[in-house]
């Protein structure tokens, strides 16, 4: 397998055949074609485009017909295949696809990060019975480089915190909803409008996607297998007006954000939270100035300090560079040998369940505007060990609002709280209650 | 070499040596002793320190003192020796070292960039000829993944900048300039009482180490290799609170910046510019709120668009971080075969010399205060096809001063219509001229 680049013979040529012509397939395609003379260079052997795999053949996508195939098994197939990539979207079919590939002895480089949420396990076996690369890079955060950063450059570090803004849609109209004052229906609506939101929103706005980015981050980052349903998750469908204007009144935005964290328990058993809600965060916090469709990665080791991963979450072509650095690197290991990281599990932490999970709150209630309120709330909260930090009174008479910030508390001391306050006389309703992080406290 | 892990025999360890005992050395030692399970789980096999070279064995090293010796080449011949960490600093004991320990095959993880930025090529080259990895991650920007990003998960595409601040002594002078109004020497001062400058500061401040970073980024970015000797270097010693001043009046701020960038020529070639200098930073750019000690690199590439990576760039632990990322890598490739990304330097691009560069700037002039000056300054712009942006007049009287503000120019154009200014008589004198960068234009 070792071609040393400079000795006399010319290397064998590396065949990609790429599974999925859409904006993402499209753009590699485009790069395999246009950039061959850098690829080669920098591969130390050509990489040769060996056929795409689309559902309808059609003469007008702009590359020659007969790279084009429906059967995208035969395709893998191949003997002049050597590397697989996918990037199809969806489970099932792609799910079938990189099995094939990876059990064919090919390697595989994908972006689609709901696959790799639920199936990586099963997936990284199949690769290293072959010893060939599963490369990820795309499915977290676009062109953004984390998984490399994580798996590399952090390898000999201790990673406790990674907390991200992961989910470019979503992004979006929460910084719409903050600078403009627009509700959450204007904001997502525009966010149609504009192609940050697609026709049907559910996996972007409930927190899906971010979901199984924060799945993929947490096992590498934690050497522990986490899946999509091991996340506990909330989406944005839910944030009003309302909630800007009092996170604004906090010095604070709201950022859907998917948190991985190693907690340590009391009895001194280390744990791997995983999670994504929408949360206040502090102005002050790198995050908090990420907005529009930006994605941001913060990563916090024990000896690099906190580090901000910053850039271009999804599209086409940023997405598709992610794709063809790893594509890139497996075509190297094809030349040169040797392989990538593989999966690294060793750790197996156990996941901490949302109750234990200790945050900040932030509750907003409307309240009788009469005496002795403040102190029958306080009372619910201090019943139940939750330190409050500050409380601000807002609007008079029926319309009286008490915003309530805690101190940290764990989720399962709040949720009682908030289900008490729900049965005081003297509360007319719990209007929100949202996470507070990034905070200094 | 490729023992796969799981096999019934127990992996041969991998032996590291480590050059030097300062900050970074002692807490890569630290971390070796301290988190040797983790690291044998990550890399497959123990990870065992050899020896330490220092120019004096003490016991007052929190380390056995039978680990310490003072002979670093007998360290390094060493047959269970397998990784040679160099962090002395310095340029011709570590050039010495580092290529014995290549020439025995062994591979090598430094953080020397004053080394790097001088000797890659032949570095790279005695790796090559023992098909040994030669990592220094932790040569630019301390703790922040940039090397690897930029050899790797920007492999497939094609970087047209790198723009960075890569230096948190000069960082830490320029913030408080801005943020306290303090001159020049009062910041320096205060940057050598937190630790922040160095006795001698002039590496720092005059941008060698800068330039050295900028060497290895733009050799990287643009697979050419570019030395310390083709970056064109100013330092900040000549920054004047006043130019802080006229900077905030413009929005923005001043910052010392290590520019790598991909320039084509009139005739359609390829060039590559490396340069260091301090220059105004409009305060909606990335780059101008990274503040004090800390290091940012922005990186703009065709498909990724641009993407900013963010941390500690200095320091014992933020540079272990990246040494111990290396190291992890490093021994992973021995013990499953394999190697890290080697030079590249297949395009081979020529160094534009400065006089072809294309910035804006801004000129500080002290002028008589009468009719018909501005329009003799303005004719001397015009002479020389520098366009202007805006001027503003400060003061009156024999402190009256210009602040012109110029459209995109070549540094030879600015250069000579400085000249000419001098020359005026109506200028009293040309206070200061500082580029411009990051504008939209």
């Amino acid at each position: 397998m070792t071609t040393e680049t400079g000795t006399s013979q010319a290397p064998r040529p590396v065949g990609v055949a790429v599974l999925g012509h859409g904006t993402v397939g499209a753009e590699v395609v485009r790069i395999i074609r246009d950039d061959a003379a850098d690829l080669e260079a920098r591969i130390g052997a050509p990489l040769e485009l060996r056929g795409v795999a689309v559902r309808t053949v059609s003469e007008d996508r702009g590359i020659p017909v007969e790279l084009l195939t429906t059967d995208a098994e035969g395709l893998i197939a191949r003997d002049d295949v050597d590397i697989v990539v996918e990037v199809i979207g969806g489970i099932d079919l792609p799910r079938k696809l990189v099995r094939t590939a990876l059990d064919a002895g090919k390697s595989v480089v994908t972006a689609n990060k709901a696959l790799l949420a639920e199936y990586t396990g099963e997936l990284a076996e199949a690769a290293e019975a072959k010893h060939v690369d599963l490369y990820f890079e795309a499915a977290v955060a676009g062109a953004i480089p984390v998984i490399r950063p994580l798996t590399q450059s952090l390898a000999g570090d201790r990673v406790n915190r990674v907390i991200g803004i992961v989910n470019g849609t979503t992004n979006y109209i929460l910084s719409a909803m903050d600078e403009t004052g627009a509700d959450y229906a204007e904001a997502l609506a525009e966010a149609g409008r504009l192609g940050y939101a697609e026709a049907d929103p559910t996996a972007d706005v409930e927190g899906f996607d971010a979901a199984s980015k924060a799945a993929i981050l947490a096992s590498i980052a934690f050497h522990t297998r986490v899946t999509a349903a091991d996340v506990y998750r909330e989406g944005i469908s839910k944030i009003t007006a309302a909630d800007l204007t009092s996170a604004r009144a906090l010095n604070c935005t709201v950022k859907l954000l998917a948190i991985c964290e190693r907690i340590t328990t009391e009895d001194g058993k280390d744990k791997v939270s995983a999670r994504v809600y929408p949360a206040l965060v502090p102005r002050e916090h790198p995050l908090a100035s990420v907005s529009g469709a930006f994605n941001a990665v913060v990563v916090e080791a024990e000896a690099s300090g906190r580090l901000m991963f910053y850039g271009q979450g999804a599209g086409g072509a940023p997405t598709a560079s992610a794709v063809m650095g790893d594509l890139v690197m497996a075509a190297r290991n094809r030349v040169q040998g040797g392989r990538g990281p593989r999966e690294s599990k060793y750790a197996d932490l156990e996941i901490a369940p949302m109750s234990e999970i200790m945050t900040r709150y932030y509750v907003n209630l409307q309240v009788a505007d009469r005496a002795g309120v403040l102190s029958a709330v306080a009372a619910e909260f201090a019943k139940r060990g939750v330190s409050i930090s500050a409380v601000r009174q807002e609007g008079a008479g029926n319309g009286a609002r008490l915003v309530v910030l805690t101190h940290r508390a764990t989720d399962e001391a709040l949720s009682s709280t908030v289900a008490a306050l729900d049965e005081l006389e003297s509360v007319t309703a719990v209007t929100s209650v949202l996470r507070l992080e990034g905070s200094a406290e």
